[in-house]
């Protein structure tokens, strides 16, 4: 089957630079953005380990990592029918239905639908925003990717706990006016913050992005890593972008 | 009286490069760093307001701050008798008797001492050590300044919140390491975080200081901003490191 065969209307085939690994995207619908591609490099993923991206969306995650790492499993779990059928899509057009599993369901309910301590992994880029005052439509796509519509940050850190393996590892990224509520939350359900990154856009400029790592039953002690500068000037990405793009 | 009077055997008097600022310092104990220097240029305090330093050591934080703003009071609390009592000559020595005022206990007895709610900032560079495993000598001035065994962060931020007005602000500095517990026990004992800045020696390197801004009462949202890197070569400061020390 061709790539063009897995295609809907009005989704288009991105390249991702990686492996000839290519996905399927709405852009009516969310497209990835870079926060999923930093988190894919921040992530560790040993061999033979399982992985769970809580929220994945048309798949990103599973995809990029799946090409990066040497995991054994990946698995997407996502609650909006149109983009896991987009992920499943993806999955298919890449032939890497033997690594990659996308789940539908809400985040809320993850340890039912795995069990306790059934990975080894959890990645995430969970909605960035608090709450959805005077939004209009609450079936939109854009807005449950983007808004804690259907699950909220501590949904997203509680399940989190629940399905890691004692020592498992799970990796986050949010803005950084959440940060003292995701060290605070994940602190309380027993995921100790051991390495974070703060992204910034330009060396001059307030950070976007914050990249957490954090340890089921860790010891206290956080390093935080040096910047990761986006652009070195205006419309030229430093050098550590390029190379996690692939370019 | 010359500044020469005030100095004691094995003192030395440093220049502070601000308003004409000088110090008493003695080389065989705890000397200031830039740590403190960063704080002065981090922390705001408005004018007329009452500010309280926990763990003073040779009242640099008082003495910085007093010359940087329009703050009516500055309290220094120190510990260690030889370290307020130099610190209370400094203040002499510089004619602020009337604006710094150097107490002596410890800073688990602030509210003891001062009574709740009673100032508008607090400032504090605690010790960053957590322990003093292996440690031979308990009475060692650098010990107490830079371990916790005396008081430990916990009674920092306790104490801090006790002392604070409602919506009084502190300001902290600290290791990247201890991040996470510097945030989770501001919020649990009501100082939420407000703004971060870390400290990055070089911008390719790892931070080795956070500076925190906490309001008492205050609501979740905060802000990191731009990063502050030291050296732009070795040797060579940056300009906003320029600015701070008044060069």
């Amino acid at each position: 089957m061709t790539a063009e065969s897995y295609k809907k209307e009005g989704e288009r085939i991105d390249d991702l630079q990686r492996n000839g690994l290519k996905i399927l995207q709405d852009p009516r619908r969310f497209c990835f953005g870079m926060d999923a591609v930093l988190l894919s490099g921040f992530a560790k993923v040993r061999k033979d380990e399982r992985v769970l991206d809580l929220g994945t969306g048309t798949g990103i995650l599973p995809l990029l990592l799946s090409a990066k790492t040497e995991g054994r499993e990946f698995v997407g779990l996502e609650v909006q029918a149109e983009s896991a059928d987009m992920a499943e899509r993806s999955v298919r057009m890449n032939g890497l239905t033997d690594r990659i599993r996308i789940v539908r369901g809400n985040v809320r309910n993850a340890e039912e639908l795995f069990g306790p301590s059934s990975f080894d992994v959890v990645v995430s880029n969970p909605p960035y925003m608090i709450d959805h005052h005077g939004i209009q439509n609450p079936n939109d796509a854009k807005l449950i990717a983007r808004h804690e519509v259907l699950a909220g940050l501590e949904d997203f850190i509680q399940q989190t706990a629940r399905i890691l393996r004692p020592k498992g590892r799970c990796y986050f990224v949010h803005r950084p006016f959440r940060l003292a509520d995701l060290i605070v939350l994940m602190r309380q359900y027993g995921l100790e913050p051991k390495r974070m990154r703060l992204v910034y856009p330009f060396v001059d400029r307030e950070p976007n992005m914050v990249l957490l790592e954090g340890v089921r039953n860790g010891n206290p002690r956080l390093t935080v890593e040096k910047p990761l500068i986006v652009y070195k000037a205006v419309g030229q990405y430093t050098d550590e972008i390029h190379d996690l793009y692939g370019f």
